[in-house]
């Protein structure tokens, strides 16, 4: 069997079940392991707090491609993408180790920019860069490890979402796949606009002070949205063992895109890379994180019950389910970029 | 400039310029960190214990031959190196986060083989794996990054070497460079000799015992051999400042290398990847070493005031100077597999 016929999710699997077999419950690093493969950072419990880790790759051509994407952007985004995963987990990002596997052609300046963009995100959220690795190679790939902590073991997991709870998100959606379309398809829209979506798309902030105060307010279930709202939320309910009801409507999708792309619900379901944080609680916990975060909290379903064959279905506004084809990004099964859903 | 003009190490000092700059030394990442960028692993005070992280690379046709190596050895390599540098800081290895960018035209067969390899030796040392990253790409880059810890803040350094020292190291050498060579030239030799070749080269162990001894002895400067010991002897003396003098006739060359290669001393000063751990410290630390470690411990010369332009001289038999060519592994400026030194 081909990796292509298996896909990345049933290559997690697999190798999560090699890993589980290797598992050694008597080791100590495996006791203070809380979270391991399978969320989207490693989590131990350190003497006094608890230690959290997480890595993404960029290759060049699958997730970016330099004829339109600046070097400060990719070094930015390589960077923001590993943040977002300890935002999270409500974690506080602290150190990156940034490797490099280059091609001895590219050029100095454009590596130096790279880091330049890495650094300026870096400072924003004072992450030190504590090492990394650099290899030749013959197409460019940045893997970025973020190591950062949370003070407590209250983090936010997948696996904890509970039939009644209501599902939100931050912020509004669309934007980066809208971005991404445009610098795709070269679309011209009016300077202003054409700004925010490239910025959306390139250079996403990680929601690490709003992640803090989802579990400073009870919230224990989020995950950032990288490969979409669909496909994220389908990661929740496949960790929780729970099934999920969005109202299409609801769904908050940037009025920028609403006004620029009449498939604007495709690309804020199936877009992806918001890096917006997707949460269930209860309805009063909801309450009380929508008088704490300064930016815009959505309620747009809730948790059920487990069903089949999706565990994410779609309602229209008269509570009726929509057919929908599984979307969202997955590596091996299907290369397209995430856009590619229209 | 191209990255070949510049070469790895140049490359190094450019992203350390630029990630000093970045430094904001009130973040309390930062005013954390122990080791950052420059020696084998970062480190960072956490609560308690020393937290250590390590990230290395390996890249298809850069760094292995799928036609050479199985899949099993590629993956206990790949988790090898990484915990050979935790090993070069005196460091114990918890935890591993494995990143996968890899074609989607491989059998999933050879990833599960690939895990096998990974789960055989983080199995020997109780290394959790906590996680990682898939992502498809043109060619296979295995980016591996190990976090562990240090009981105390002495930790194995590369800039604390200190004239009058000697260096000394464990086990024997060239090994591994003789047994990529046996692999890329065909050579036959009887089956032991190369399975101990073979095994050397693809499956090394790393020195992680012995790391922690050479701290509880009062050791505080070690490297492991992975560039090779000129190098690797070259990376601790810029980062202390100092020089030093190899006796050549000294160098524990592995009598199977020297039985079966002509050009053993080569092998043995330039081939790395033995990792074995070169370190340098008092004659009387040394002496304490050799009666706590269960290897070989050799004394190879010593630490002397800086000197130009070669900051590692090798003596003969009477102490005379031998001109030599830099060697050992450096990306970028020249690709060619650390063998090509004969």
């Amino acid at each position: 069997m081909r990796l292509t016929e298996l896909g990345e999710f049933g290559l997690i699997n697999l190798i999560n079940s090699i890993i589980n077999k290797a598992k050694d419950s008597r080791q100590d690093s495996w006791k203070r392991l809380l979270v391991g493969i399978g969320d989207d950072a490693a989590a131990w419990q350190s003497d006094n707090v608890v230690q959290l880790a997480t890595t993404d790759s960029l290759v060049q051509d699958i997730h970016f491609d330099l004829s339109s994407v600046t070097w400060e952007e990719l070094g930015w985004k390589a960077l923001a993408v590993n943040i977002s995963d300890i935002a999270a987990m409500g974690g506080i990002p602290q150190y990156a180790l940034v490797s490099l596997a280059a091609p001895g052609e590219l050029k100095v300046e454009d590596i130096s920019k790279l880091f330049n963009g890495i650094t300026q995100l870096s400072a924003e959220f004072g992450i030190a860069i504590a090492g990394g690795n650099l290899t030749s190679a013959p197409n460019l790939v940045i893997t970025i490890t973020v190591l950062g902590y949370s003070k407590s073991k209250a983090i936010l997991k997948r696996s904890t979402a509970t039939p009644g709870d209501q599902i939100a998100v931050t912020g509004t959606l669309g934007l980066s796949a809208a971005g991404l379309k445009m610098l795709k398809e070269n679309i011209y829209l009016d300077v202003e606009t054409s700004n925010t979506l490239r910025r959306a798309h390139l250079q996403p902030i990680p929601k690490v002070r709003e992640g803090q105060i989802l579990v400073e307010q009870g919230v224990r279930t989020a995950i950032d949205i990288s490969d979409g709202l669909v496909a994220d939320l389908d990661h929740i309910c496949e960790a929780s063992k729970v099934s999920a009801r969005i109202k299409i409507e609801q769904v908050p999708v940037h009025p920028l895109v609403k006004a620029n792309f009449p498939n604007y619900l495709k690309l804020a379901l199936y877009g992806g890379e918001d890096y917006e944080l997707l949460f269930t609680a209860t309805e009063a916990v909801i309450e009380l994180v929508k008088l704490n975060l300064n930016c815009p909290v959505t309620v747009i379903g809730d948790i059920v019950e487990e069903t089949v064959p999706n565990r994410v279905i779609l309602l229209d506004s008269r509570d009726n389910s929509i057919p929908y084809e599984k979307g969202g990004w997955e590596h091996f099964r299907d290369e397209s970029p995430n856009i590619e859903i229209a």
